[in-house]
């Protein structure tokens, strides 16, 4: 088992040096041209490929080969002076407004926004672009009472949080989680992906600055073109390197 | 189209909300009565209860029925006063080193570490337990001129960086990505997952402070039974509050 991860490594390196190092549309070299020059057996370039093909990093065009993807749109997320500085993201982004109802919030999305289910929010889907292309499927739910005036041209804007303000809503934080997902058949067609393609799901709360409840957004982003990028400060003394380690137990990094 | 989006999204949220109210291994009711209580089609249930398998939030056992997954392992990552403080994570975690090698760099990850392809790293992957149980593989590369008398006992323990201090090494910071990913068949027989299940790839480059490039790792994390949570602080006067969302631009936020 061992030094099967260490081949399937080696070969998985292979593969993603020449994708970082080629155009997207570039051919990757045959499967038999890699076990000659990995020295590999086909069943282990094939799995590695695979699961390139998988994650979208190769896109596999059946009787032409195996291509290099285009490279995915960064969402950075900084750790500036003072506080964290905001998500910043490449691209020219836009949305398509997909539905929009005024409903009871239910118990589900009343409990967050700290309404009563009977208590009625703006639910809006959206698509959103990045260069006119679909990036992900948004789902914001926000409170009538704190922008009784919303209009639907207010969603179709993606200054969403200017259109607040402009009704009064000050954002002030927010708590946002990340998970992993895989998208089923409707949000597969929305996207343009295949069905059960990894992707991210966000789910996020924001306050204002009178502690209020304004929105909840739970969101899919397209995995094979997009990733977040964070900067972390591990602490440079030889004291808070410990105390980092004591606190992160069981970290990623 | 439109409003199928909404009649799915509140099934969806209905068996959240059974989820969320609910202990692990608790069973949800039969299809047949979720179309009576919610007036929705077959297929429409079970579209919503299929989603929510394969991602994890319920757990299909044949014959048997469907049940409240358990809940999933938080890691927080914390914007605090002055800089970013570092992520913490719940439960008991532990390392087993699945296999390691003093191997040549290559010329990817010796591009990323600022070392020839020849010169030699530490190649280590290691199984993250928490409570004993798998919920990561990670790849980590060391280069062996930083830390020359690294032993496999270092790796062992979870508190790596502390090991790399004692060789003099002291972690500055890191720069990480965070992408959506489906585990292959050799993860996911390691991790205890059926293949194809959502996971987290992590990507983290970390320095030292002296600048140099210390550690590149990458991780794959159950999607099952791991999120992210961040807090973030989106400005709360009006004038932040625009160029927020200035830069934010195409934001999950």
């Amino acid at each position: 088992m061992a030094e099967a991860i260490l081949k399937r490594e080696q070969v998985r390196d292979y593969l993603l040096e020449l994708i970082e190092t080629h155009p997207a549309g570039a051919p990757i070299p045959a499967e038999r041209v890699l076990c000659q020059r990995l020295s590999v057996s086909r069943p282990t370039v094939r799995s590695a490929v695979e699961e390139l093909v998988n994650t979208g990093l190769l896109v596999r065009q059946h009787g032409r080969g195996t291509f290099v993807a285009r490279a995915k749109i960064t969402q950075e997320m900084v750790s500036g002076t003072g506080s964290m500085s905001l998500p910043q993201a490449s691209g020219t982004w836009s949305s398509r407004v997909l539905e929009h109802a005024r409903i009871p919030a239910g118990a589900r999305v009343g409990r967050r926004l700290h309404l009563s289910p009977a208590a009625d929010i703006h639910y809006i889907a959206r698509l959103r672009l990045v260069d006119d292309e679909p990036m992900a499927l948004e789902y914001l739910h926000v409170p009538a009472s704190v922008a009784p005036g919303l209009r639907l041209h207010d969603m179709e804007s993606g200054d969403f949080y200017e259109r607040l303000r402009e009704h009064g809503v000050h954002v002030s934080e927010a708590v946002q989680s990340i998970e992993p997902t895989v998208v089923n058949e409707s949000e597969a067609a929305l996207l343009g992906v295949p069905e059960l393609a990894p992707a991210l799901l966000f789910e996020r709360l924001t306050t204002d600055a009178q502690g209020r409840q304004v929105e909840y957004v739970h969101s899919i982003y397209r995995g094979d073109r997009y990733k977040i990028v964070s900067r972390l400060t591990l602490g440079a003394s030889p004291r808070s390197t410990v105390d980092v380690r004591a606190k992160v137990g069981g970290d990623p990094f």
